[in-house]
């Protein structure tokens, strides 16, 4: 286990897939505290093979799951592309990343792109710039600590995105209808009256 | 090692990747002699959950390499679909599969639809059915043999295109140019006249 891993509550890894370069960024939560743990990037316009590509890809997101050890990873996962050929080869990228954590049996949650821009910055229009900038304000990062490959931010932010959706209490969301919320809460139903 | 496999030059795995159901099947050959190992298919539709699905696929697929020990697998990659969301689920259920294979450092290799229905039948329009009966023909299959789901055949016949395929020897198809030719078979050229 990598030494920075220890002491953290929860670890959230989150992956930016791209078939020219993945971003990754791990976040180490205590409460409500979070901390970059690492982030970086996985470059693949280096191999020229398309095999080549996923092979990297299994190896280094099997390599950083092994290494830091998350409880949970999450994906931007855009759902609309330009064209099917596109939206196939970068949903390989993506079934690979999945296969390196689902084999660990680590759980998998994806957010699009509008998605995680509205929980970073309130913007769900954000530039990729924007949300750096945020990040960087939200969790304390030098500008060493800063990436200069933008995929890096991206992954971070869905690492936030998920830390975010997932420690939302049940009860802030509120239920969906009367129904719901006696179906749940069945000692709140007043007695008949007789 | 499964037993069916000792005694063969070569092994080819087939896979024909699909969201609810997965075929494969595989193909044993000595020479021009093919034989069929296994064939069968996967089934998703059970599991609710995407995550799920993509994790059966990794598991199976790698269970299969490791009994059966392919030296190469094929799969049917469709390149084109109906739109850009399917796409980018067939996506994920074919980067899956290759992870499960490329992690074991074998050979991916795919091929079209219509590449597959021409080499085994001639006829890149052929039906399922035509496939699958001319399939049971070229591999000498009885009835008991032939399975109830055609994932399971077209699986097969991607192992038998890429048989087909790679046992080209290079002369049946021939230099493009002499440039070539000269380049590949210098000692051909004969020397200046004086």
């Amino acid at each position: 286990m990598d030494e920075k891993v220890r002491g953290y509550e929860r670890v959230i890894m989150g992956i930016d897939p791209g078939t020219n370069v993945m971003g990754y960024g791990v976040l180490g939560v205590n409460g409500k505290k979070t901390e970059v743990i690492v982030l970086g990037v996985i470059q693949l316009s280096k191999f020229e093979s398309h095999y080549k590509r996923l092979h990297r890809i299994f190896e280094r997101v099997s390599g950083l799951a092994a290494q830091y050890l998350p409880d949970e990873v999450a994906l931007e996962a855009p759902f609309f592309g330009k064209n099917v050929q596109s939206m196939l080869k970068l949903g390989r990228a993506q079934g690979v990343a999945m296969a390196a954590v689902l084999s660990r049996d680590i759980p998998v949650a994806e957010y699009a792109p509008r998605t995680i821009k509205m929980a970073v910055t309130g913007n769900g229009q954000a530039s990729k710039e924007q949300v750096a900038n945020m990040l960087k304000h939200l969790l304390h990062m030098t500008d060493d600590q800063m990436p200069k490959l933008l995929d890096a931010t991206d992954a971070l932010a869905v690492a936030l995105t998920h830390f975010y959706e997932t420690g939302k209490p049940e009860v802030a969301k509120g239920p969906k209808s009367w129904a719901e919320f006696l179906a749940k809460n069945p000692e709140r139903l007043a007695p008949r009256r007789k």
